[in-house]
């Protein structure tokens, strides 16, 4: 089945676009987890606990969203234990029926791209259902992961508008902007491969932080899932992500990461599972709320 | 010692610009390592196939060029084996003396670029001399490597215009186009962070195969060392890239992989050893006699 067509199984089976984000930040980890930031501890001890904490935060969110998506770059961080723990987290998340959305933004060129593309697509473990690719290399750093999309049944969200406040200063460059030439690419690349939901598997980050571009870019973009990095911590709020979706809050993903990974911050009286159980509560009634 | 010191140093002891790259393709390793493409074997075996692999061949090209720069996604691809397999070759080519750029093209924000930016350039296993990154979140994406590289001597090439053939489709786009745009954000970034030498440690990704681009780019960027891949199986040569050097052909890595790795293809007679530094023989004279 297309990554498209399981998608839209998903959002519809569960009721809600949420994605709830795996950064498993060191200085944020809740206890009996923060001992993973003491650098003076084996490095792969220190793994073992990031790679507890985000299989028991996807425990507490499975069944209730559709998807997670954790962060290459505090896996990274610890080296090839967080690579290996990387690989238990992808795999945990998906025996836990959660679509797993690797954000690994790689973007490369030929041999390379495909070595990346099957890095992170190809059965095996830390095998995602689909990653994050960056565009600025062109259609050329894209096709080889179209084509593990399609011989995988995997999906990709490419670039476009990023969450950030920064993000214009090369994204909305040019007449047009650089944004709306790599949004009108990806709906084109996306035609390759369509699911039978109508939606394809190539889709596209929009930052949930910039609501007055998502009608225009959602017009570019029909067919197109949006992966919309932002919510909570970075700003935005269910009310501002309305022209991103398509009738029935379909084609979407709503992303929140620090504010319900590490809602146990503001909420001192509960324990991290109960807090962040709670916040995803919040957002998902919020969302759902703004259809 | 900044990095943009250290560079130019070892690019006088040398006395050329080269850099080989560490790409191991799985279909192009030599015997005894081509076993590493069995994907019945074990991950951990092909890993170490992979890693003893780079290590002959820094060993190679150890005092004879000043940089290498092995490239992850053929590391990541046999998971956390690659990534062990990586530091592994990390440490072994910067014990031999060899600068490490690490072509990682990562690109991320705020607390996310910082953990890359720790994982790949601050001490430990696998800690680069310098990685390459990619520009299209904006700023803010390149803040959190430019304090890496202050804290801990390293350096950045970031993506300007890539050697591809169709790196035009976004990277041209614009009036003036996007590379231009990002040259001169290069530039700038790259104040932050000068050796003694006159030069910065923020590079830039130009390449080699776009020689009429070369003096323009240089004019905006006169202080930053350039990366130029593309040379050799990509088809540039040494005539190509002579608008890209600073005097004394400082402030600039020629960066060949194929063609030196795996020149063992062309050379049936000679062993994969030789036919390598035959070959990067070939390419230090061409290059030299193109100042």
């Amino acid at each position: 089945m297309t990554f498209a067509d399981r998608l839209d199984a998903s959002i519809a089976e569960r009721g809600n676009p949420c994605l709830v984000g795996l950064d498993p930040h060191l200085d944020l980890l809740p206890e009996p987890f923060a001992k993973a930031r003491d650098s003076a501890r084996p490095r792969a001890e220190r793994a073992e606990l990031v790679a507890q904490f985000c299989c028991e935060l996807a425990d507490v969110v499975a069944g209730r969203v559709p998807a997670v998506k954790p962060q290459s770059a505090f896996f990274e961080l610890l080296g090839a234990d967080g690579v290996a723990a990387w690989e238990r987290v992808v795999d945990h998340s998906r025996a836990r029926g959660l679509l797993v959305v690797g954000d690994v933004k790689r973007g490369d060129i030929g041999s390379t791209a495909a070595a990346y593309a099957r890095a992170h697509l190809a059965p095996g473990p830390g095998a995602c259902d689909a990653v994050t690719i960056n565009p600025y290399l062109g259609a050329e750093s894209v096709e080889p992961f179209l084509r593990a999309c399609t011989e995988h049944g995997a999906g990709i969200f490419v670039l476009v508008r990023t969450s950030n406040p920064g993000s214009a200063e090369f994204q909305a460059a040019g007449d047009p902007p650089l944004v709306e030439r790599v949004a009108r690419a990806v709906a084109q690349w996306g035609e390759q491969i369509m699911g039978e939901c109508g939606l394809s598997s190539v889709g596209a980050v929009v930052g949930a932080t910039h609501p007055a571009e998502l009608a225009r870019l959602r017009a570019l973009m029909p067919k197109t899932p949006l992966l919309l990095p932002g919510y909570g911590a970075q700003g935005a709020s269910g009310a501002d992500l309305v022209d991103a979706y398509l009738p029935g809050q379909r084609g979407a993903l709503v992303a929140a990461s620090r504010s319900v990974a590490f809602a146990w911050r503001s909420r001192p009286d509960q324990t991290w599972q109960d807090a962040a159980s709670a916040a995803l509560d919040e957002m998902i009634a919020d969302v759902t709320a703004h259809a």
